[in-house]
C-alpha cells in the first residue's frame, strides 16, 4: 500500500475539485491510501458529497493556506502550518511515501527543496512534464523550477528526464534533445554549448539540439530546457487548442456547410482533444529532491488530479529516485576512473 | 521610388524562389525598384522564366554566397564578396534604401551591425516578427538576435517594437508585454524584474507581464522577450498548424463519415491557414540597425519574398527608423530633465 499525502488546499478550484480526485483515486487504484492535508472542516464538508472505501482515506490538519498569488518566501513563513507544508513535513517523517500538490508551484519547489533536500549528488531539482506528440508522450525538463540553469545542471535534468521516462513511460534507452535555437552544436548561450559537450560525452542517448519546431513532432522522448522556456512553451501549449478552437467555430459561423461538416467531424475532434488532453498525464514529479513531489497545474480538473496521484505511486514503487542516485553515482565513480587512468 | 537590394543568393529555395519574388514585388509594385545581388549568370538564369516591367530590376554581381549553415564569423569573412554583404553595402553607401534577404539570419544580422553601425541610442539591434493573433496580428521582438537582453534593451525593443506596429499595422498607442513566467511583477529572472520596472516608469503603454497562453490571444500589441525564447517560440508556432493537421487527418483515416465532415469544412480549415499564414508578413525587420533590413524566414515562399520586399517599402517611406531616434532622444532629454530637476 502507498500513502500519499495530497493538498487539499493547493489549485485554483481547491478544495472542492481536489477532494473530488483524491476520492477518485482512493476508489479507483486498490493500493493507494490518500492523506488529505488542509482546513479539517472544509475537506469534511466537501467529503460528504462522496462515498469513499473504507479506510482509504484520512484527514490530516492543516490550518493556514499559501495562496497562488504569494510569493514563496511568504509561502515559506507560513509554512509549518501550510497544507503544501504539512505535506512535505508528512513525507519528511516517512509517514506517507509521496505528495501531490496543485498549488503555488513556487511555495512547493521552495518548501520541497529546503524541508527535504536534494538526491545525493544532484545540484538543483526541476519539473518533468510529460506532453502529447506527434509520435506519443515526451518529457520536458524543467519547465519552471530553475530560471538560470548551469550546463551541468541541463545534464542532470537529462539524466533524471530519461529516468523517468524509462521507468514511468516504458520507454527503451530514452532519446534526449536539448533545445536550442538551431541544431548546430555552436548554436544558444555559452551555457547551452556547454551543455551540448557534456551530453554528448556522456553515457545518455543523447541526439543533439532540438529546435521549437520539434516540439510537437516527438522527435526525442526528452526534452531538456531551462525553466523560462520551458514554463513559456508549457503555457503556450495550453491554449493552443482553444485558439485553434475558437479561429475554426469563427470561421463555422461564416459557413453554415462547414458547421454541417464540423458536426460529422465531432468525434475526430473528440479523439484529438483527448489524446492531447493534460488531464491524462495529470501530475508532473519535481525531480531531484529527496522524496517523491508531484506538482499539478492549478487549474486541474479531478481527473487530473487523480492521474496526477497515480503518477506520484507509479514514482514509488518504480523506485524512480533511487535510480536517479544510482546512476549520478555511476557516472561519478566513471569519472573518477577516467581521471585515474588519465594520472596513471 | 524605393530602390531595395535583395539578397538573391539567401534562402533554402535561392536564387529560384528569391527571383520569382523579386519579380512579383517589382511587376506589383508601382513605387519600388530592386536591385538582385548575387551571382549574375544563375541570376539571369532564372530571371529567363519571367517579364519584368521596364527598369524596375536591375543585377548586381557578387560571386560568393553564405550558407544557412555558416557561423556568422564564417560568413563575415567572405561579406565584402558575399550576396548579403554587397546588399549591405548598397545600404551603406546609399545606393539602396533598403535590403531583404531569406539567407543566414545570424550573417545577416552581424553583416548589418558592423557595416552600418546601430542608430544613435541604441544598444543592441532585434528582429520584430508579426505574428496572427485571435485578435489580428502582434509584434513579437526579439526573435533571435540577441539571446542575452538586458533590462535596457529589453526596454529598447519595446520602444521599437512600439513605433513598428504604430507605423507599419497602424496600431494606435499599442499595448506592450512582457513575456515572462507569470503576470506578478516579482516573477522571472533579475532582468525581466528590473524591466518591469522601467517600462512601468516609461512612456509606453505598458500592460505588464504576458504569459506564454497569452502568445495567440492578442492580449497584447507588442511581445518583448529575449531572443532565445522568442526564436524557440516562432519555431514552435510555425509547426504547430502541421501537427495539428497531422493529428486531424490520422483520425480522419479512421472515420469516414468525418472525412466527409471535414471535406465540408475545407472552405473554413483554408481560411484558417491562410489567416495564420506568415506568408502574408513575408518579412522581420531588424530594428536598431542603421539602415532598413528586412529578414525573411529561409523558407520562404516566393510570396512571402515578395510581402517582405513590400514591409522594406512601407518601413522606408514611414521613417520608422527616424522616428526611433526622436523617440529615444525626447526620452533620454526627459531622463535629463527630471535628473536636473532633482538636484536643483
Amino acid at each position: 500500500m502507498i500513502r500519499i499525502a495530497v493538498d487539499g488546499m493547493g489549485g485554483d478550484y481547491a478544495p472542492a475539485v481536489v477532494v473530488d480526485g483524491a476520492v477518485q483515486a482512493a476508489n479507483d487504484f486498490f493500493d493507494i491510501e490518500i492523506v488529505l492535508v488542509g482546513q479539517t472542516e472544509r475537506l469534511k464538508h466537501e467529503l460528504n458529497r462522496h462515498k469513499v472505501l473504507g479506510g482509504k482515506l484520512v484527514i490530516q490538519d492543516a490550518p493556514e493556506v499559501v495562496g497562488m498569488g504569494d510569493s514563496p518566501v511568504a509561502a515559506l513563513k507560513k509554512k509549518r502550518n501550510s497544507s503544501v507544508g504539512v505535506c512535505i513535513e508528512l513525507l519528511k517523517n516517512k509517514e506517507v511515501q509521496a505528495v501531490m500538490t496543485a498549488g503555488n508551484t513556487g511555495a512547493a519547489v521552495a518548501a520541497s527543496t529546503l524541508m527535504l533536500g536534494l538526491l545525493p549528488g544532484i545540484k538543483r531539482p526541476g519539473i518533468a512534464i510529460s506532453t502529447p506528440t506527434l509520435r506519443g508522450i515526451s518529457i520536458a525538463m524543467d519547465v519552471g523550477a530553475n530560471l538560470n540553469p548551469s550546463a551541468n545542471e541541463l545534464f542532470q535534468y537529462a539524466l533524471m528526464a530519461s529516468i523517468y521516462a524509462q521507468e514511468i513511460f516504458k520507454k527503451k534507452n530514452p532519446t534526449i534533445g536539448l533545445l536550442n535555437i538551431g541544431e548546430e552544436e555552436s548554436k544558444g548561450t555559452e551555457v547551452l554549448k556547454e551543455a551540448h559537450k557534456i551530453l554528448r560525452d556522456s553515457p545518455l542517448n543523447f541526439l543533439g539540439n532540438i529546435e521549437g519546431r520539434d516540439f510537437f513532432t516527438g522527435k526525442v522522448d526528452c526534452i531538456i530546457c531551462d525553466g523560462f522556456v520551458g514554463n513559456v512553451v508549457l503555457k503556450m501549449c495550453e491554449s493552443m487548442l482553444e485558439t485553434g478552437m475558437e479561429l475554426f467555430s469563427r470561421e463555422l459561423k461564416k459557413n453554415p456547410i462547414a458547421l454541417l461538416g464540423a458536426w460529422l467531424c465531432k468525434p475526430a475532434l473528440s479523439a484529438i482533444k483527448n489524446e492531447t488532453n493534460y488531464e491524462e498525464a495529470g501530475g508532473a514529479p519535481l525531480l531531484g529532491v529527496d522524496g517523491t513531489v508531484i506538482i499539478s497545474h492549478g487549474i486541474s480538473s479531478a481527473r487530473a488530479i487523480r492521474n496526477a496521484i497515480r503518477v506520484g505511486a507509479d514514482m514509488v514503487s518504480n523506485q524512480v529516485n533511487q535510480r536517479i542516485v544510482d546512476q549520478i553515482s555511476q557516472i561519478a565513480s566513471a569519472a573518477a576512473a577516467k581521471g585515474e587512468g588519465k594520472t596513471a
